[in-house]
């Protein structure tokens, strides 16, 4: 009888614990994908650009918190960041339910199962049987813990873990532990706090502020500080080591305890207030509910033909879904200043994110991309330098440019309002006059002073290649708002400084088949073969250096290189605002069609890497849509899918996602300039809601994999040859239609993509 | 009757309530010695480097919180600094005493009379008759607020009060809100925090938490946010406004209220923790004799011979207080990062300490020396810069050089035990290799570029003239600490930059006398008249300048003159690790002693400003320490008083204290340099007690106003012909005995003083 019973409950509760599957246009978003491999996103629950980020952490590497079973998952930490590469950051305020006795701090446990779904994840753990379902609202995680019948109901809420600790003290990137503090105020409260310091942008140190509420009475409880237990006392102050608590709630009640834990970058009381504002009640079902509301109104933006095969659907919707996790809105949370402004924290970097998620950002919701622009706006204006790259309140990582210009820029072609673009101009004119100097691993750009005297940045500085390259494209962006804002001696010297990559252009150089690259040159001017390797008079180590070394010698430190995560095959393609001029330079098109053919062939092209995002589109410079297509369609099919390796790279804050869902629709942006170059879709039919009700439609006529071209176009009824549209006529709305063929045709044959370098 | 036994009360509380005098070397301790005109010291009690320093707040703009009467109290407010200019910082959490209903903010009050002495403040305030004692622990205020007998008891805590509060939101070095919160946690106990940033450093947000408890439990209150009024409601969390709560205390029990404020930067628990650490009873008296101790065990390592007149032991014992203020011991408080290492903060700035005040810590404290630089170069290690003022944790202002350097050589001159001198080698190379870019207001040396580049900074870059003239010196420092670590190229590189001051010194040019002045200089190397101001090049104002420019037209920016707070008059003797190579440059012994003459006989010198505090010194390398004794002495007699108005400029973290302490024993410290000065002392005998029981006892034979003269020496019995004498034989103990005479004699004319130019 007791048995039976007991079988009963446990069915029952699944029954009724089990969320509902999201509907409309959440249940394509799929949070698995990309978990695996070198997409390492996270895979919780978030709202779009959520602060809190609650989710599984497995050990302290990860840099998701996540790893897939069977390994032990060690606690569920509030706050993450979303496929990122170098070191890890946050991983802060660990929850653990267990069911023993309230005597040792590690409760690691397998899992069983688990499941994620838009707004959810959840997980049984083994041997215990507890049922871990966790839901967000904006600043609060929601947890239902299910323990078995009978069972002890404890947790572990453990206010000194985070990811990334290792036994170095200072180990670079790794993340420091300051500070942690826990107190119980009451039988169903809990605050405390995690200081924090390092991780991947080495910045100072961060505090995470919680406050855990339960809906069932603590009846016991030790309190830890270091590895010393001390039952039944309430507080521990900090005095810099890790503490924490274990909780044991009392018998009797339901099976489930449901904890809300408000998080707060400004306290622990603002963190209780959060859990009062934005999650009253004790609902599960109602904050998932609100969780999902949230995301359809964002992902509901684009609509796909419903017809669209689901595993198509999954890929467009989750990566939007990636694209809208990150940066971080803490408006109202910013520990630093006061004011009414936005705050946005973890760029994680604007390097990583300019090319395709800001703009897919502005395409889906405007609102957003303008808030993110003032609060980069915000930062300049409070502490001297627009971010690059930020996390934990501070600027950290500039990986090559001061690419918050292009962010700007974007947002002035395309005509954002709400921005004050002569503020822009001055923040942006900061970056490109102001040395970083010691300061050029944080912000600003390393290497100026020879970049501004020679024209780029010669061999010894480190990241010589890529920074010449990026800071030309950025200064070819406060070339687009100087001009936009009749700044004309500005907009002069910048358009100038704009082709300062060919100063790095070695014109005769060949290799497999390619003539001219962006080599290493010295300060003198001399192109170099060899790179000598420090600055000793003594020991002066070379090495060679081609345009397919990407590896450099052991004493070359990480972050050392000529470029940044790539070779010279790759990033001699990579400037974006000057395409014709590239063209030119590289021997004119039928040696440049050559060129790329060569790169793809020869896979010298990098899917997983950002400076080759617009790398397939380039074909369109030549009147060759047809191959950019081609080549985009043969990069989804082999390096995209719906499975948890679905992501051929970090999805480095959405960036992957977003070159891929742009790509789905027929659409590529080129940022900083206010046009998208279209390709053949890999949807029939797509829909694009704009502000105001007005809905752009784009079509695909006569869709099926025997039409791969686009042979002709309409633009809202009248003959569209080229294979390219404005941003102004997409936020107009109205209708393109893509005639698709089995044979290329003279569509975006003719009218070549806008040229940068006619600025 | 009852009105009798009301008077009779209130005279017994008095008489119980006034603390006893302080006795032993307290007692001459006057905390108003400098408050008023420029002094600027801070007057109410603190531990020696004490991270509390409670005090009265009279309106928002007083650096140290302080105004005479009639200026009403607003409250008194927990941390503040001593003796600053520029902007001001602290004054955080605000108690107020009153005694009408809880229904507004104001509760500003007059005072009656007030009394300040070592370790304590009272004041009674008008019309309410409320008498306010404060005391200090290291981290703990603790308040006695007696009341009239029968009136209400109420207090006002404000988490949002600070000082130098402007309208304009982003007004340079004013303290800017962020955030405030407050609780009552109890009827006994209150706890919040205030987070301010900017202020005279320009720092980030900095957050003083404090917890309140109360001998009285708190009958009814109500708490603040913004100008809102909430009765009963405990808890206000940060939500981006000023809070604050009054409270009035149940009626019937004593008439005083005793509160003890702890104080932390780490969080409210911790607060809470540090009153239970250090302050766990009631007994006002006790505190205060426990601060009092730990002054009187720093303070009896200098004895004075105990007939010297009170008022010359006031200026000295006063001037040994003032010096050992700050920095503040923030050890156990740092919320950056983790370690055992001590942590202070509060440099402010080191251009204006380390010249006296920390060589005098050296010689009275030299384990608080040992920590302050082990401070600094933990500071170094875990933000890259070492600080050359820092305030609120974070570093911020560079007056002209990055003066840590001369902290180090001084401690490594000086043979200081426990410090890694290779380590605060790499950190000097640092300041002197890394341009601080963007960063230059902030730490490390501005226009450094140039000064490698050209030996000086040139016209344009702001603060020119000093910034060589500190590099210079630094420089020097560098080359004493690399010559000591075998460090050959190293040092011979910064022997030789040591001599830079020499770029700008221009040799023809004649003023009032004198040849050869500090002037500027452009970067092609021609000497400038004028100087032009900024780099437009449509409108370029020049503006004349001569060694007595001191003030700037209008349209120079603050601290953007050639020089910082002097004249080329004063600057241009301010090399004090070269002096025999000034002479020389200046034309000899004989020019110089006139220019000597010329600077104090015209008033050029001015006593208040730090690069002028060798300067009546310099006659020592002519051969003439009679006329450097003599110029002390009128200095000392015309500026420095025991009256409210005794310090004749900003005491700058007990610059100018220290400067009299030092030079009333006859001694006074060459920094970066092994040695001392010695002059005729102002006091008969003075027993410097070293660690180890060892006593270095100076005394001056035949001391009278009559003889003001040294004559001769002896140095434990041995004679002692030279008017200098190094640090290692006052710390290994013995006897200076000075023979004073009516007129000058030999002594100290042949055997000068040694040249820092002949390291």
């Amino acid at each position: 009888m007791r048995f039976g019973k007991l079988v009963l409950l446990a069915a029952g509760l699944l029954g009724r614990l089990a969320p509902a599957a999201a509907q409309g246009y959440g249940r394509y978003v799929d949070p698995m994908i990309g978990s695996e491999g070198l997409g390492r996103v996270f895979v919780g629950p978030s709202c779009p650009f959520g602060l809190v980020k609650p989710g599984p952490d497995c050990t302290s590497s990860p840099n998701s918190g996540w790893l897939p079973m069977p390994a032990p998952v060690t606690g569920f930490a509030q706050v993450h960041v979303s496929g990122t590469g170098g070191g890890p950051k946050y991983g802060n305020v660990l929850l653990m339910p267990f069911s023993g006795p309230l005597d040792r701090l590690d409760q690691a446990a397998p899992r069983e199962t688990e499941r994620a779904a838009l707004g959810y994840y959840g997980a049984r753990l083994k041997p215990s049987g507890i049922q871990v379902d966790v839901t967000a609202a904006e600043k609060v995680s929601f947890y239902r813990f299910t323990y078995p019948a009978h069972q002890p109901r404890a947790l572990k809420i453990d206010a000194g873990f985070f990811l990334g600790e290792e036994p170095e003290p200072d180990a670079r990137e790794a993340q420091q532990f300051v500070g942690s503090e826990i107190e119980v105020v009451s039988p169903t409260e809990i605050r405390g706090y995690s200081r924090i310091r390092g991780g991947w942008n080495n910045g100072p140190a961060y505090t995470v502020y919680f406050a855990a509420v339960f809906d069932a009475p603590v009846a016991s409880f030790v309190t830890w500080k270091g590895a010393t237990l001390y039952p039944g006392q309430q507080e521990q102050p900090d005095s810099g080591e890790k503490t924490g608590a274990l909780l044991r709630f009392a018998d009797g009640g339901p099976d489930s305890v449901k904890v809300k834990v408000g998080i707060s970058f400004l306290s622990a009381a603002r963190a209780r207030a959060n859990v009062a504002a934005e999650v009253p009640g004790w609902d599960f079902g109602q904050v998932l509910g609100q969780l999902r509301a949230r995301w359809e109104g964002l992902l509901g933006r684009i609509a796909l033909d419903p017809a669209t095969p689901p595993d198509q659907q999954k890929l467009f919707y989750t990566g939007l879904y990636h694209t809208l996790l990150m940066p971080v809105d803490r408006s109202g949370e910013n520990p630093l200043w006061n004011g009414p402004q936005p705050y946005y924290d973890d760029f994680y970097a604007i390097w990583d994110t300019f090319r395709s998620s800001n703009p897919l950002i502005t395409l889906l919701a405007p609102e957003r991309e303008v808030a993110i622009v003032n609060a980069l706006l915000n930062i300049y204006q409070h502490e001297g330098y627009l971010p690059d790259a930020r996390s934990g309140n501070a600027n950290g990582r500039t990986q090559g440019g001061s690419h918050a210009e292009v962010l700007i820029a974007d947002a002035y072609a395309k005509g954002l309002p709400g921005i004050d673009y002569p503020q822009g101009l001055a923040a942006m004119l900061h970056d490109a006059t102001v040395p970083p100097g010691g300061n050029e691993e944080k912000e600003g750009r390393g290497g100026l002073l020879d970049y501004r005297r020679l024209g780029y940045v010669p061999s010894g500085v480190v990241r010589a290649g890529n920074r010449t390259l990026d800071y030309a494209y950025d200064d070819y962006c406060i070339a687009v708002v100087a001009k936009g804002l009749g700044e004309t001696a500005t907009y002069e010297q910048y358009r100038r400084q704009a082709g300062n990559w060919q100063n790095l252009w070695r014109a005769g150089y060949r290799d497999h088949g390619a003539t001219g690259f962006i080599m290493p040159r010295d300060a003198a001017g001399r192109w170099l073969d060899s790179i000598p390797y420090g600055t000793s008079n003594i020991q002066k180590p070379y090495f060679p250096y081609t345009p397919l070394t990407r590896e450099y010698p052991w004493y070359v430190c990480h972050w050392c290189g000529f470029f940044y995560e790539a070779t010279s095959w790759e990033y001699s393609l990579s400037v974006p605002h000057q395409v014709p001029a590239l063209i030119a330079r590289a021997g004119g098109p039928a040696a440049f069609r050559a060129r790329l053919d060569t790169l793809f062939a020869r896979k010298y092209y990098n899917v997983a890497n950002e400076p080759s995002f617009l790398t397939p589109s380039l074909y369109h410079w030549l009147g060759r849509p047809d191959l950019s297509s081609q080549r985009i369609h043969q990069i989804i099919d082999k390096s995209f899918n719906t499975t948890h390796f679905g992501l051929p790279g970090n999805d480095d804050s959405g960036a992957m996602s977003s070159w891929l869902a742009f790509q789905l629709l027929g659409l590529y942006p080129n940022a900083g300039q206010s046009y998208y170059l279209l390709n053949a879709p890999l949807v029939r039919q797509s829909v694009l809601h704009q502000p105001g009700g007005r809905d752009f439609t784009i079509t695909a006529r006569n869709f099926s994999p025997a039409n791969p071209y686009v042979v002709a176009a309409r633009l809202n009824g009248k003959p569209f040859p080229q294979a390219w549209i404005e941003h102004r006529d997409l936020v107009r709305g109205g209708t393109l239609v893509l005639e698709m063929g089995p044979r290329p045709a003279a569509w975006g044959t003719k009218i070549l993509p806008p040229d940068g370098g006619t600025l």
